[in-house]
């Protein structure tokens, strides 16, 4: 278990300083990376994307396989590729994807624990699904995120769906940019929908408040994946 | 990680040290437990049966609760119901079924690796499941087990498979009983024909042979799963 994305105290460990140490060990030089977003503790990521600056001379694949090589078995490098000096993963991202997973069973699952959140009462999918609909478009999401004061809080979120997946939920979730924790706090709001703790008005109108305080406890960390990230 | 189902000496932990743990704090005095299959160190089981006698007077859903309650995290009881006194779940089991994973991919990925065998170089899944084919019925399979001395090597498979399930080949087993490792040693062989190292037919030989050491590398344990344990 790493504690986040982002390289903190030098004695954490964290996905940025293992990335960091490989990239530094293949150059036989101190290497920085630059990240699209920072993952939470518990946050998985399938599509996260990093940029950094090494000199190599024997081809991008025997670079893929040297980090590799060089990463511990729970990080992994699935595609390189050579880019503009002034690429920028975070500010030239232009779509970022998120799903999160919901075990829906009474009863828990150890092979499922790891990567999903564990809710025993049924949930309503349907009405979870015309709730989120309403997360469509260019909207104020004050109400789901926590922004560093004076920030911005609109986004724009492009496209939203739950769908059965054998025993699990899946929500995906699919928009320009996302405040912190955002995608974690509307799952937290849109399962009170689901077992009719809300209604979908009450969740729109704690959505249309853009306050903090309206939304519902967050869901943790460990269901939730990043999965892709979208350039022009 | 426990070292197998079994108990073995107190300090090592394992699945079954664990649920007799449990189902003696729930009794409020020592259960032991009889277990279908001894599954190795690393192997998943989502279908073990076990069986036990204890006084309980609040019905069997509160007692599957009571149980799970006092479980790790990493294992859980899915179903509970009473059986008559001599009821065997070793001895009684008709059918087994077992399912191994492998991850065919160049590069390896941290979400599969504690579920699936992980090979680089593809696959050729119609010739593994040809040679596959040639293992139904009623035959000796001593090339792929280690039976204790003197114990019959005869086993019935009834179905046998590979299919592809997105990134991963799923082989599934069904059989009335399997010597040990049988599972992981077939799988072993069966990648050395889907590489192209051995030919359908080589791999007849040496099961025909009816020799352990004719058999190739047996597989690793972290792939394989007891799927489910059939009774009349």
């Amino acid at each position: 278990m790493y504690c986040g994305f982002q390289r903190q105290v030098p004695s954490q460990p964290t996905v940025q300083r293992e990335l960091e140490r490989a990239l530094s060990q293949v150059a036989g030089e101190v290497v920085s990376l630059t990240a699209a977003g920072r993952t939470d503790r518990g946050v998985h990521a399938r599509g996260q994307v990093i940029s950094f600056d090494l000199a190599w001379r024997h081809g991008e694949q025997a670079l893929l396989w040297a980090i590799n090589a060089n990463l511990p078995k729970d990080i992994v490098l699935l595609e390189l590729s050579v880019v503009a000096p002034d690429f920028h993963p975070r500010f030239d991202a232009r779509r970022r994807k998120y799903q999160y997973y919901i075990y829906n069973r009474p009863i828990r699952s150890p092979l499922h624990r790891l990567y999903s959140w564990h809710i025993q009462r049924p949930l309503d999918l349907e009405a979870m699904n015309v709730a989120a609909q309403t997360l469509t478009g260019t909207h104020d999401f004050a109400t789901f995120g926590q922004p560093p004061k004076g920030i911005n809080t609109v986004r724009e979120v492009f496209e939203v769906l739950w769908r059965r997946d054998g025993e699990l939920l899946v929500f995906e979730i699919e928009g320009n940019a996302f405040l912190y924790r955002m995608v974690r706090s509307i799952v937290g709001s849109l399962r009170a929908v689901g077992q009719g703790e809300w209604t979908a008005n009450e969740f729109v109108d704690a959505f249309k408040a853009g306050d903090r305080s309206r939304a519902a406890a967050t869901a943790p960390p460990h269901g939730l994946f990043l999965v892709s990230i979208t350039y022009d």
